[in-house]
């Protein structure tokens, strides 16, 4: 068993035949496979499962206890999403362990895999949802009531699964066990392609949010009204998403996107009633509320021009994160000095970082692209990396 | 019975509780459950019943044949569209027919009540595809290969419907039947509403047409890729929604409407792979493709300087119409003079006035909204029109 042919094993799930790549969310039928698969392959090891209140599943390798040493990532991905980002995390502690107990290695500190439920927010909409409500970094009653875009609320879904709904939210009592936590993942961007390293350390996550704005008008008969009777919110939503554009490349180092955008009812012979967008903004230090306020500004002036009313709702946010010091060195003398990389990917690594010394390893990928069906990682690279994951959590857990 | 109350018997049917309104596409449960209402009620007037091999309903009172008298309209909808547009013309039609029956009439003609599949191209993106496949105006290879949003084709629905997908096209023999045909359908604008009337006469249906405007660029992720790296499809969508509305607004009378775009994959945290959006324009006279031309060129320097490229692919395009001048002045006499309306709007009548000598009867809406949850007409305005309709095809079949 190596990381590769673990990923190999589930490249069939969960497959987007309309988008390419692959369209896994959280509790569908597609992530549901993947956790029974993972429930497996983690039995097989000997590892006791356990899935926690907020539905994050939670592998341990011998008696959970505090001061446990944990690496794991997630198995949900965007729409259209590459084979990597998430999958990549838990196969590679997965052959970790094995690695480790092949060698005879037994851990003196309590050690665990974890899988986070809903990391991309592709179904409810807040990223990192798993680890945000095992660390109340988001209101249990919010993320109850979150809904996906079959209008199911994120309590019903937990409930489908066999989680009850009442019990969601912080845990402290889990939360307190943890004494590292390390993610490894996918390299997001061009950063390990030109300096000869498979792997790198994490240092930084930007910070980074995301808002819905909607986009309120008259929806009505494309032939039958006349331009100047018109209240048609897709000209103020076309104007922000030029606005997002502009504003993001007048700051530095900003990045902006409107990636989702969905008129209703979306007719091609329907002026729309409702056009609602969403924002994903992230600027290096605390400046992305501020670039957002000045897109909110655009987006009223444009909505009022054209008789439209705009609603502006922060969905999710997080500050800037610095990737424990001291684990960061540590990770870094043991790997014989790779590269630290920055990201503006957010990770449930980024949201734990706040509680409890966190860090990350990226792997190398050539496309430099991802979230999309490129987003690729060389079997090498790869295998490389759950190696480099082996060695660390041997360090950690001694 | 009348008209009204034969609206009010389907109004629980399809509605769309995520838009508003009704949601009733072209052989989804809700038209088929619209259709088996029609041909239930049609057998309690006697009337004979046959589906063609296009999917149109044929309700014929008395022996089929040459030189007949046909009336109806359709009972799709667009996307979360109103209660009017389409099953307003089926009810009014049942209505006359048993208003004409009550008083002892019947018709020297042959006399028909039809019922058109996909008028508003809800589904399969053209529209008026039942009426424009009886008479020829789409290739019929071209319209069993449309396909809907799920990617299930036309002749795959046809055919789980019953119908040969084979035989689908152009039918001259039953077009060869029709004498005159006529369809009342509420009014989508605001034409009536200071007119003081409740019915008028149509007399021309504005040029109009569909095109798809499919944008390539490089999906990615939003944090991660900066934004001089991005090739994003949404920002020339985006600036193509503007070009429409300012080159339309500078083009007399033309209206033209971006009211479906769709972000593939349409996540949040994704910078889009391809964006497609749907032109609705309609400019009276022949100008309507010079001003599509224009949108077009701006939408590939947009593309151009995003690095994205654009097709542009017409789906359907239709000539300006005038109805037929000797029907027009009958109707006029034989309702006593009410007002004549041009329209915006597409009708199948307008699809078979090429054909056969047709005309129009619109019924007052007091909000001048169509395609919309909003669109009205009061039970006495609806129920004036199916009396005017009676009287008008009294005379037509006499």
């Amino acid at each position: 068993m190596t990381a590769s042919s673990l990923l190999e094993e589930i490249s069939d799930v969960g497959r987007d035949p309309k988008r390419g790549g692959y369209s896994r969310h959280a509790f569908d039928a597609a992530e549901t496979e993947l956790r029974a698969w993972f429930v497996e392959r983690a039995g097989r090891l000997g590892l006791g499962v356990e899935t926690d209140r907020n539905g994050n599943i939670w592998a341990w390798w011998g008696t959970p206890g505090p001061d446990a040493v944990v690496t794991g990532s997630h198995l949900d991905s965007v729409p259209g999403g590459g084979a990597f980002d998430g999958p990549l995390g838990v196969a590679s502690a997965l052959d970790a362990v094995e690695i480790l107990q092949a060698k005879g290695f037994r851990p003196a500190k309590p050690f665990a895999v974890v899988v986070f439920a809903e990391e991309e927010g592709g179904r409810f909409g807040v990223p990192c949802l798993g680890s945000r409500l095992l660390t109340g970094t988001i209101d249990a009653d919010k993320a109850r009531g979150l809904r996906d875009p079959d209008g199911v609320t994120f309590a019903e879904a937990a409930a489908k699964t066999g989680l009850d709904p009442k019990r969601i939210g912080r845990d402290s009592e889990r939360l307190g066990l943890i004494g590292r936590f390390l993610e490894l993942h996918v390299e997001q961007g061009r950063g390990l392609i030109d300096l000869g390293s498979p792997v790198a350390v994490g240092n930084t996550v930007i910070a980074h949010g995301r808002w819905r704005f909607s986009f309120q008008g008259q929806g009505n008969h494309a032939g039958a009204t006349l331009i100047g009777d018109r209240r048609d919110p897709m000209i103020p939503a076309a104007e922000t998403v030029l606005a997002v554009r502009k504003l993001a490349k007048a700051t530095a180092d900003a990045r902006a996107t409107v990636g989702r955008l969905v008129p209703v009812p979306g007719g091609t012979n329907v002026i729309a009633s409702t056009v609602d967008l969403w924002l994903d903004a992230r600027v290096p230090g605390t400046a992305t509320p501020e670039l957002v306020a000045e897109i909110a500004k655009l987006a009223e002036e444009a909505a009022g021009q054209e008789g439209c009313r705009v609603e502006v709702t922060r969905e999710s946010y997080s500050d800037d994160v610095i990737f424990d010091d001291a684990l960061r060195r540590d990770l870094g003398t043991w790997l014989g000095g790779p590269p630290e990389l920055p990201t503006g990917a957010g990770h449930d690594a980024a949201i734990l970082a706040g509680f409890v010394p966190s860090g990350m390893l990226y792997v190398r990928n050539p496309t430099g692209i991802s979230h999309s069906p490129e987003e690729f990682s060389e079997a090498e690279d790869v295998d490389h990396g759950a190696r480099a994951l082996a060695d660390v959590l041997e360090k950690l857990s001694t």
